[in-house]
């Protein structure tokens, strides 16, 4: 440990040394991500536009310009470092996320979320893979194993969580950004057991032993990364609670907030579990009972700050992907064939949308056999007769983005510490900035108009006009619950206090676990770790319900930030 | 301007390598900041402790006890970056100070804050070097050259702000905390001057030519550095207040605010002006006009959010601090040499106790000189008789420790990227980190009784008990506007609204300057940058008057963080 702190110290002394150049390039980029903020605010009305396609954009005009002024010839702008990205710039994003998640509409939907999360980016990896392997060894494009061509299909089938809190909106569409989002916290879990597997099994042969093993190993990282980010959230509401932090100072409660969170991700790191798991759940528990012990002031700050902080490391990360795009180092190794770079990144973003429809449709199929009102299983009939549901189809395409995360990986395998002159790995660095570029503009660009289009024509002109009505037409046959795709949670939702016996968990199960973790949670864990404050009406009565609405409602009005 | 973004990059690529032992590191570091925040919490009520002196002492702990698992072999845990702490740590600690600064009380004695930071440190500068060079010569500790000497004076007679912030307390002694951080930040001006003058000019030979250059340095850098923040300052309320940030985004405002200060730090740097002043005024003036612009939120957030950071960088510099304290590398040097080391440090905590009340007293004679009225003359002309005023006393004392800022400037000149193996270069080393734990502590804890005795005796035991009367007996000879030294700002200070002359500026220059500096802010800049909102009604009417004074006192609660 000693000889690894001595290491880590060297090499930020190495880093620290303040040339005047680097401070040259701090400011730069400072100033660039201030024009980033301004622009993106300028460009907000635009139907098109959002924050981290202006930050792309500016980043690869500035690499264009810098690569003019040094004639062409040193053209390394920026390096794209994966730690930097895994260490400082993901977690807030994560965190924030999962701070600012809607816990209910999140929970209700936790079943789908685990199905397409594990199970559907596993069938994308696999297409993905396979595809991979079938048309590139045609093209005869370098020396790829077989575990480069599964490394493809790792990099390939995970959703990008940043590039989908970008262009989806939680208070617009709330339940498809549960469903994209927590896909994207979940398949992250995915990947990691995914690169274990390359590493480690024979994944040539697969059998049922190793088939079992991967599924016992998915579920250990889950519930390990999971446990550890809950327990530090539980840890950080007990002790700001009992020790009554905010006493004396409102910036001590942020601080020990900020740090416990990051201690949960660098914990996960450590134990090589799923970080962004970890911190997600950190997230969603610091919100739900830490956030209730705070002062007034710190519940402001605490949601603002984080926001912020998650905020400027997207738009970080967009002008440093903007930037590294322009590398000619490795646009130079493919250079002699750029037909194999446009055909590898073509066929990528076509396995892309291969894969993906591969799992949406069939899961979202599957995800229907668990209702339980039989009127509703028929008008999801209805539905099959036609070409899949709009709001299947945006499921779909919401999902399709891939960025940093994709990027940071694919340097990790294809080449030593950011350079690269084998022309196999180089052609696979450049396609991976393309499929991340095109998709994150092109696809990103039309996400928003499709789910414009989503919203009842009558009301898209209004900005709070998201609540529809459960008609028929508008059915949504992926909820178990019976509720609209585009709706914001009202207090209806909260009138499912009927009895509940285990049969329910076989019909709904989500139901079920939402119904006894709202049990367990009010009777056990708030007298414990805070929370909203338990009230000393009996459970149950009509006073217990209308407090809790009326709390609820205002936990909902806060967390969507209204006064 | 290309290679040094390529230098500084693939620094940061050897920096993020995330081998397992730099994440173990990271983990216990941020466990240690955590177990800082809850002791240092816990520890509050006592009356001789603060988060610093905690601080360093479990970083020392710390370093004893990895010193000790690695069997004494393996010593170097952490190297100190002068680096790290001054482009990360240092900025975030002085804007907050600039943003949460009493600005009525600084610019009413920026006078004597000017006197005591330039000539006072320009003193204290020539009495060490001068003290060092008598003593470390007859002592035979190494090859320390005339530039070494001079480097000693310069290193150890500046205030360390970083320090000041953690013993001194803002609402209860005001006056006391706007003259020494005051000073310390001035003196950081005068450092940097003193640092190039140390390089370019021969030293030794002082005529009043360079005596004139020196000057005309360091009002060149004062100015500019000044200029610069004030420019990013109101650069941040003209976007933030014609673009409207807020309107969609409170996250944006705070991320422009922090963004624009960081900024303007690094600009400092780049043009080698003192950032330390630049980020200061820039926190200064983002407190006067363009927190308020923004959104409520963003007003409850920024404020937290800024002392939070700065809190955190604070604990951090401290822990740091601690731990290299322990750094067996220099201390095996010097181990052959025990009685010299001692001796040194011995002669350096004597010489900056000389070197501080050698411009203590006489300035704040002089400071008196410039008083106007008759009366204060002779209130003062009684107290010269006796020994200086227990509250000179206390300017004295509050001004001693030497901090994270004395450290980096020792790094800088005596050791090669945080490494040395001779002699005399270790003993100034271990000597510095002597001087530094020793005045934090013993200087530091002495600090918190001594300014509590200052507080009358029947108000001690109250909290917020430190409005005293302006008797005789607590006429302080330091003010020129006969305030009582232990003042919270109430409204009687905004009666000064009698006619100004010309002549003020001779007699009372401070108060015509706040004067003038008022009648322009009101008519001019708040029109542009915003301010406060200027009222419609007639300046100098009745009514203008309370609704100023009302929202004075508004403002001022709000500084003081009531609610």
């Amino acid at each position: 440990m000693v000889i690894g702190l001595t290491t880590m110290l060297e090499k930020s002394e190495a880093l620290f040394a303040s040339d005047h150049a680097s401070v040259v390039s701090m400011n730069l980029f400072v100033a660039l991500l201030c024009a980033c903020i301004v622009l993106g605010h300028l460009l907000e009305e635009t139907r098109w536009m959002n924050e981290s396609i202006t930050a792309l954009i500016i980043g690869s005009c500035t690499g264009i310009v810098i690569l003019l002024i040094s004639g062409g010839k040193s053209s390394r702008i920026l390096v794209f470092s994966e730690d930097l990205f895994f260490i400082y710039l993901l977690p807030p994003i994560i965190f924030n996320a999962g701070f600012q998640v809607k816990k209910k509409q999140f929970f209700r939907n936790f079943m789908t979320i685990m199905l397409f999360g594990a199970v559907g980016t596993l069938i994308s990896f696999v297409i993905i893979s396979l595809g991979a392997k079938h048309f590139f060894e045609k093209m005869n494009i370098g020396d790829l194993t077989i575990s480069d061509y599964l490394a493809i299909g790792a990099i390939f089938s995970a959703t990008d969580s940043v590039c989908t809190l970008q262009v989806l909106n939680q208070d617009e569409t709330p339940l498809l950004y549960s469903l994209v989002f927590g896909e994207g916290v979940v398949n992250d879990a995915t990947s990691v057991v995914l690169f274990n597997a390359i590493q480690r099994f024979d994944l040539t042969h697969i059998n049922s032993a190793i088939a079992l093993e991967f599924a016992g190993n998915f579920f250990y990282l889950f519930i390990l990364s999971t446990a550890l980010g809950v327990a530090a959230g539980l840890l950080s509401a007990f002790v700001i609670k009992k020790l009554y932090i905010g006493r004396h100072s409102t910036d001590r409660e942020v601080a020990l907030m900020m740090l416990l969170a990051y201690l949960s991700y660098m914990l996960a790191e450590l134990f090589h579990l799923s970080s962004i798991l970890t911190v997600f759940f950190c997230g969603i528990v610091m919100s739900h009972y830490t956030w209730h012990n705070v002062t007034d002031k710190s519940k402001v700050t605490t949601k603002h700050t984080f926001a912020a902080l998650s905020f400027l490391a997207e738009i970080f990360i967009f002008l440093y992907v903007g930037m590294d795009a322009l590398d000619i180092e490795k646009w130079n190794v493919v250079r002699s064939s750029p037909g194999q770079s446009i055909g590898v990144s073509s066929i990528l973003l076509g396995l892309i949308l291969v894969g993906r429809a591969a799992f949406v449709f069939p899961l979202s199929f599957l995800s229907n056999l668990t209702k339980s009102s039989l009127d509703e299983k028929i008008d999801w009939k209805k539905q099959v007769t036609i070409w899949p549901d709009i709001r299947i189809r945006t499921i779909w395409w919401a999902g399709l983005m891939r960025g940093a995360v994709s990027m940071a990986l694919a340097y990790n395998q294809f080449t030593t510490s950011g350079h690269t002159k084998v022309l196999g790995n180089a052609i696979m660095i450049t396609s991976t900035i393309t499929v991340v570029l095109f998709s994150t503009v092109v696809f990103g660009l039309l996400t928003k108009p499709l789910v414009k289009h989503l919203q009842p024509s009558s009301k898209r002109s209004s900005t709070t006009a998201l609540q529809i009505t459960t008609g028929s037409s508008f059915h949504d046959p992926l909820l178990t619950n019976n509720e609209p795709l585009l709706s914001t949670q009202g207090p209806s939702e909260y009138n499912i206090e009927q009895p509940v016996s285990f049969r329910m968990f076989w019909n709904s199960p989500s139901r079920a676990i939402h119904h006894y973790w709202r049990k367990f949670d009010n009777a056990v864990m708030r007298r414990i770790f805070g929370g909203r404050g338990v009230s000393p009406v009996v459970p149950g009565s009509p006073i217990d319900t209308s407090v809790r609405q009326w709390s609820e409602e205002v936990e909902n009005k806060e967390q969507n930030g209204e006064p």
